[in-house]
């Protein structure tokens, strides 16, 4: 039978021999029922994968240095192990396990699930450390790994699972299609006529008020520690007027002001957005500290200010557009002001930073025309644009910030 | 703006505060120029989140012992870094690169590529230990690593890339509804009506023998050296004849012949896979040494032999089928005869076995009914069917062995 499933064994030393054609010497075969199940035979489509007809000639054996082969289907197959955590948050079964071990079988009944696959599913969390497990069998009880019990029960101020939300029900699926984002540079999302159903996966997100808040929250959950780095790293001893550009909920606001009672702040971000911001703000009693201004950063007149920050903005657009923000930025910032870019940033050298391309390449699968970059190329443009000099400073990696400086009078 | 995309900070010690109430104080904005452009807004569907009021009150603050988030965000988001692989193995990147390093630009043009997209991709690549690289910006160029290099180039005896293609243009997709898999203990392969479309997937690999045999050389380069340590770590000491049910093209029955001459051995597989394997076979100069046999091993009434194996078979099909397959197999076996499954084992204890449990949730996914299983389940099985004991042998982990006993006359 054709086995098209997940295999992942490893290569064992063994003589080598170069592949070579042996002569055919014809077949002497013993026939019996002949049978064919193949699902959807027959039709004959373009190829996916050109012929090479050395290959069938080869005799498959390893040399004794062949490198280790685990490490690559590790990679390849990587998407499945993701997807098993992906979906468990989907299910919420963190926040279940939260109330008390639970076995597969009462897992499967809270959760709705087909009984069977449950010991597999929880059984494979187990083994990717998401889960623990006491005792063994049916009778054996799941309770939560470390990791999921801090930062994955829902209600909890340390939930940071909404982000693995939006992978499980959206990033995932137009990943799929990175392929033909590659080929062609277009977006593969809900955008993407292919996906015209998926309307409602967005409207699920955001459908509501109460949704898009608790969505803000989730994504601000993964940003927030950075955020409180750059209000203690960063001098603020000699300013006096932030605004925060796309601020979402006022969170990094509320840092600034948290931690440098003197600053004025202002956070600007969409009407519908900003009506929430002006709640959680009231919520922290940070009123008095804070403005809040209701528009889009394109079209809103920037006010002026010693410091204008833009957290996980710029790499969402094309250059062409980075140049117009980095413009009005300069243009709104009074003399001897900072303007600072929150990203995940690359490494100047391109070289190590995965979790940077990743979300360069994401951008590519979710944001036309978006894409990430190192500090050289942001100092380029900043100079471009009139500021004297940035510097980049680290905040909590791979999330970091780059100053640009413009000249006092 | 909101931010979709994939963010990877780590969490940083701070002063931990625990959520609580802040009183409502009213609030106090400056709105300019409403704008709201969210994409699909408005519609209010199904939640797939709920509410949790409490969740908005929160301070966001990390106590100084919080675990290390950066393993939990590296799984959650290892299925984009999985699908830059194989999406690189799917455009075949690797042996365009075996023939000479190039540039980003090139790169582009001799795949149509999208050209600003390419660097991050070989970019991420390089991080991922798949490319190296000589030289920085537009002149740099790409080589292949030394797994890619190894494995990955068409045409080469080493070549193992025939499963991430099929991750890439199948398994990574239908891995997408593993919720609903685990919801319905449904198939979401090409038998899924949402799929109905995949039919031409499907027929770009088995449309024609030449790919088909492709694809039986690409999954058995997998399995190969499993077979192959088979072949030498038990004993055929003692057996005269042997039976490979399912032998695809017959690698398996090639291994055991090589290394134990004084066997005779015969494969078994559908009618269009057993002329590939005649051809196969003949190539090997093997021909006097393995009997083909073409037909389903459902319908097909097994010879007698000293020794049966089915390699990848039995996790295919759900307990009722597996039991069938071990019956028959128990009835063809001479007395003293042993049956060899080849499988990704579950350990016993349930607790470690990543690539097996995921390799059983790919059955779900993939495969009706089927999946993955311990040594200790196999145990038992076989002693129901009248086997007299079994053991478990390690060849190439994940892919090992179980052996069950007849007993002698």
């Amino acid at each position: 039978m054709l086995n098209l499933a997940i295999v992942q064994p490893t290569v064992v030393g063994n003589g080598w021999q170069p592949y070579c054609t042996v002569p055919f010497k014809g077949s002497n075969c013993h026939t019996s029922q002949p049978h064919l199940n193949y699902r959807h035979s027959g039709v004959n489509c373009p190829a996916l994968f050109s012929s090479h007809s050395i290959f069938s000639f080869n005799t498959m054996t390893a040399p004794p240095d062949a490198p280790d082969l685990r490490p690559l289907l590790d990679l390849g197959v990587a998407f499945s192990a993701s997807r098993v955590l992906l979906t468990a948050v989907e299910l919420d079964l963190f926040t279940l396990l939260s109330r008390g071990p639970l076995t597969a079988s009462e897992i499967a009944t809270a959760l709705k699930l087909h009984q069977p696959a449950v010991p597999d599913f929880a059984d494979a969390l187990l083994s990717l450390n998401m889960l623990t497990r006491e005792g063994d069998g049916p009778e054996a009880r799941y309770s939560n790994g470390p990791l999921p019990a801090y930062y994955l029960v829902k209600g909890t101020p340390t939930y940071k699972g909404g982000f693995f939300e939006m992978c499980a029900i959206r990033l995932y699926q137009y990943w799929g299609h990175f392929t033909e984002a590659l080929q062609t540079g277009r977006c593969q999302n809900e955008s993407h006529p292919r996906n015209a159903g998926a309307k409602d996966v967005w409207s699920s997100i955001f459908g509501t008020d109460e949704k898009l808040e608790e969505f803000m929250q989730a994504m601000g959950a993964l940003t927030n520690d950075a955020q409180r780095e750059l209000a203690k790293k960063m001098d603020w001893g000699t300013v006096s007027s932030h605004l925060d550009l796309g601020g979402a909920l006022g969170l990094l606001s509320c840092e600034v002001v948290s931690a440098n009672p003197h600053v004025k702040s202002t956070t600007l971000d969409l009407e519908r957005v900003s009506k929430l911001a002006r709640k959680n703000i009231a919520r922290r009693g940070l009123t008095d500290k804070i403005s809040i201004a209701s528009g889009s950063f394109w079209d809103w007149p920037f006010t002026k200010a010693d410091v204008i920050t833009m957290g996980l903005i710029l790499h969402d657009y094309d250059l062409e557009k980075k140049m117009v923000l980095l413009r009005k930025a300069y243009d709104a910032l009074n003399p001897g002001g900072r303007l600072v870019a929150i990203d995940h940033l690359i490494e100047d050298d391109r070289r190590g930073s995965v979790p940077a391309l990743l979300m360069s390449l994401n951008m590519l699968v979710d944001q036309e025309g978006g894409f990430d970059f190192t500090s050289r190329d942001f100092d380029g443009w900043v100079k471009e644009v009139g500021f004297d000099h940035s510097e980049k400073i680290e905040l909590v990696p791979p999330l970091n910030a780059v100053i640009a400086y413009k000249k006092g009078s």
